[in-house]
């Protein structure tokens, strides 16, 4: 299905959308108006009509949006209804707090394989996957159909193994090392900063009653 | 040190500012020109001036930003010149992972308490500090002087808990589970929806290449 352009702000608000949807489905709900998903998402109902009415002309007037139709749309905008082969760069608490959520599975992120420069794991399994040194990847990667790698690795390393998982044909990279990677312009990163993050709660604690 | 209003939008980029300079500090650098960061961090040099020209009259022109001085002036803005507290509710893999993470204490986010519900693991120890039972949150709480939750927790126990911690006194909450907190005005959140994170991966992977 073709889509209008969708302004970045929209995709940063789109996997809100779909979860609240999830949420509906699971209940049971099959119809809510932009009113009454105002009135649980705390976003204004406007808001809401001019972000979903990117994708056709569900939020029919009086009708409101069919809840399962739209949750599928926004699977299918979000790449959701395709699965993605991943693996996990670096085994450490991070990368097996990772490895160890099954809800991404759940979604179609199915972890392929595991990394690691630590010998003393190698061999170790995570949710039946096999902790593999790092100098396997190559062959991996040529083996299987990998989409997404996930770096849990510190940032030194990251840089370096970041090059060499682009070199081997990697796409997408979910990169939890606290650097910024420089990839070409076929190649797509998502960061998470958790430090930074915690900065910015630092931030808005301190400035919370006003600016004090 | 008074400063004027700071719009969201650079808050957002406070921490990644912060960084850079935290790394030019550590190689020994004590001057930098908007344009060298520029060059560094892959932002315009005029949004640079733009956004650090909040924070006073660093950057003279001709001589650049004094580097130590704007990064404390940056930890100053972001309440890192300030010691928190932290309890962390839930030890399991991402709380562990998370409490593992020694950088945070390194920049004065220093946890004082880990709670959870899992009675197997009472007692137990991380990095020295012992898991308590969820009952002994009041208590602790009384006793310590607490900034921030970080809730490692599934998200029915979350939206309860985090009700819990807000009577108790908490002013703001690290949310790592994939619900949004109904908080008082002034309690702050910071979510990492680590799921949102990655849909938002995929969304951009099915779209590097134009509108494939």
């Amino acid at each position: 299905m073709e889509t209008k352009e969708i302004s970045r702000a929209i995709i940063e608000r789109l996997p809100r959308y779909y979860r609240y949807l999830g949420e509906l489905k699971d209940s049971g709900i099959e119809r809510i108006s932009s009113k009454e998903l105002s009135a649980l998402m705390h976003v204004t109902a406007s808001q809401i009509r001019q972000d979903l009415n990117h994708f056709g002309g569900f939020g029919q007037q009086g009708y409101g949006y069919n809840v399962s139709t739209l949750y599928d749309e926004i699977a299918n905008i979000l790449g959701l209804h395709r699965k993605h082969n991943l693996i996990m760069i670096g085994a450490g608490h991070l990368g097996q707090a990772l490895a160890n959520y099954v809800n991404f599975e759940r979604r179609g992120f199915v972890i392929k394989g595991i990394f690691d420069i630590n010998k003393e794991i190698h061999g170790q399994t995570i949710r039946g996957i096999r902790i593999r040194p790092m100098e396997e990847i190559a062959d991996f990667m040529k083996e299987q159909e990998v989409d997404i790698a996930v770096l849990t690795i510190p940032k030194a390393e990251a840089v370096k193994v970041s090059k060499q998982l682009i070199d081997h044909g990697i796409r997408a990279i979910w990169n939890f090392a606290h650097v910024d990677l420089d990839v070409p312009d076929n190649v797509v990163v998502e960061n998470v900063h958790l430090s930074e993050s915690l900065m910015r709660l630092s931030y808005n604690l301190a400035n919370v009653s006003g600016q004090e």
